[in-house]
């Protein structure tokens, strides 16, 4: 089975996760989505997850950890996500909103407040490092068909997180940026549903004429251009150079596409 | 079976020696604890492994590689670590000291210097990268069942390696910061076990009053406090924020505190 | 079966990629060569994978993408790699010369278009993605023994690339910088086969008299030395140091050694 990780952590602690999965779920394939979160920024790490989650196999179970509110009374929570055509995935992680979006990617999902002591790493709890001895042993024990049901009771009142809703006008669509990525490609929260422009156009956004294009290299080297990314949302780049540098901008930052 | 890896290379090298393990063990579960060890930063390799190593099941090989003295005449070392209820894991490299916290944080030990040739990539053994060449299939060839005690004579004048004593006074306790992990959270080398605090005790600790916690969200934002960090050491850190920069401290530094 | 990835992605996108291969190969043992490939640099991708590549072990497929023309008219291609003792590689990328150093390293080598699009994740390939869309599900499928010949028609016209050639005069040898390692090694591409200095001769590298030695920890602390490296090429470095700052040198300039 396949379990995936996600935290701020960068290094060392993530290490401790695996070895204690390893213990309770010797097959388990563990896959790294990534622990360069920006530290304590839930948003970014819950964009992330619900950027990479739907891409692995049915049954995977994703534990993902940036936990500001480690060893105050927030909950620790596990998510049962199933799509239409009947696919389920697993998350467990904090009750903070960052599985939210990932779990709302997969479909229709309940949420199960993590009580059931038989989950823990062991009795004594460390009130720093949930992911090492609550997230990494109930993940691992799931991913061995422990009933998500077992882990305690289901809860309504859980905390949502969204991305924002962009908002098309006329003549503009108004949205904001929800990710840079590595590249400096600006992530916008503008999904391709609600855009119409074709390769050609030419959309005015911060005071610049951007080209609508179909890919990053379609653009001479060093301009700017607008397409609908690999995540299928409207995406700034700059191609072989980083949009976040040329525009200066950041996550947050709100956008106005005129045409 | 597991292996795990650590080293200081980053980039580039980790790949090969992944190579040449599954190569020898196509089995092998290999788990990186780190490739970003300061180079050459043999006290911070060490405590990484000490504080990863104990997570992993029983009868894991941890490959460990912070090495400037590599093709000079230190010897490449395998040791086996027992705990008392019989739980046995390995390490694999070279003799600088690296691998001993985390032998000992398992439990006795015994060293072996590597010098059967059979465990050798090939004849022709790299000067410059025996992660490559010996570390990575001597742990393979331990992780498929080669008896440690072939790998050549043991030895008793290996090259130890401690994070020194912390010591209690009456009012107050000496230690130094052995870590400080991506948080810049401080972890010093004072151990819980000679820790008394409670939670709202106030500390005097670098000329600041700080607050004893259980966890970094009981804080306010931005502000210092104290707590048993999830390695059992004594931790200084601040809420959402780099208590390295906030003290301006390094790795090695020293601290007295004073109630 | 063994799968590598390599690319200039850093986070979020190698993960999408691993969950696609697992959900075609669940069996695949996914290996990371690396991901922090400078964005766009081909060649030091190309270096990196030829220096990783023929440590794996026989059938292995090499999916490595970095990919400025993704979405342009540039080609996909497989290629099928065999030493003189019949040991077989896959490598599966785009058609800009970045898998050809590693292929050749294998030994002779085939290269094919991929065009057949039962290889593609699903109809719907996106125009900035095909490490996801493509890569990576025909690396699956090719490693569970889907035949190469299948993947498209061979092609004779690949994009071609090389370190350049180091030439050796009568007392001087002519070389250019191939890569700077994590450790400011600087690696040239001048092969073992073409020196013959011995430890301890001195030479004369950008106005500066270096000794040849046969490891790192040989010379002083912060000493300037030349070896051969790891990987068969000769190196400058400085012992605990970095040679690229020591030197204030980068990737592609030149050097001039004479004795």
């Amino acid at each position: 089975m396949v379990i995936t990780l996600l935290s701020d952590f960068g290094d060392l602690y993530p290490a401790s996760m695996k070895g204690v999965i390893l213990g309770i779920a010797p097959d388990a394939n563990i896959v790294d989505i990534s622990h360069s979160i920006p530290a304590q920024d839930v948003l970014a790490g819950a964009f992330m997850l619900a950027a990479s989650a739907k891409y692995f196999p049915p049954g995977t179970v994703h534990i993902a950890v940036v936990d500001p509110g480690v060893g105050t009374k927030r909950r620790a929570i596990a998510i049962r996500a199933e799509s239409k055509n009947n696919v389920i995935h697993y998350f467990i992680g904090p009750d903070n909103g960052l599985l939210i979006p990932a779990a709302g990617s997969i479909g229709d999902f309940q949420v199960f407040e993590i009580t059931n002591k038989i989950l823990y790493r062991d009795a004594d709890v460390s009130a720093t490092f949930h992911g090492r001895d609550i997230f990494a042993p109930a993940g691992a024990h799931i991913s061995k068909g422990f009933e998500i049901e077992n882990v305690g009771g289901q809860i309504k009142d859980f905390v949502a997180l969204d991305f924002g809703k962009a908002r098309r006008f006329k003549d503009s669509i108004e949205g904001s940026i929800i990710f840079i990525d590595t590249f400096g490609n600006i992530i916008t929260n503008i999904h391709s549903e609600i855009v119409d422009y074709r390769p050609g156009d030419v959309l005015d956004i911060w005071n610049e004429r951007i080209v609508f294009q179909s890919s990053y290299g379609l653009s001479g080297e060093g301009e700017p251009l607008a397409l609908i990314g690999s995540h299928s949302y409207l995406e700034i780049a700059v191609n072989r150079g980083s949009a976040a540098q040329f525009f200066n901008k950041k996550q947050g930052d709100g956008l106005l596409i005129k045409t």
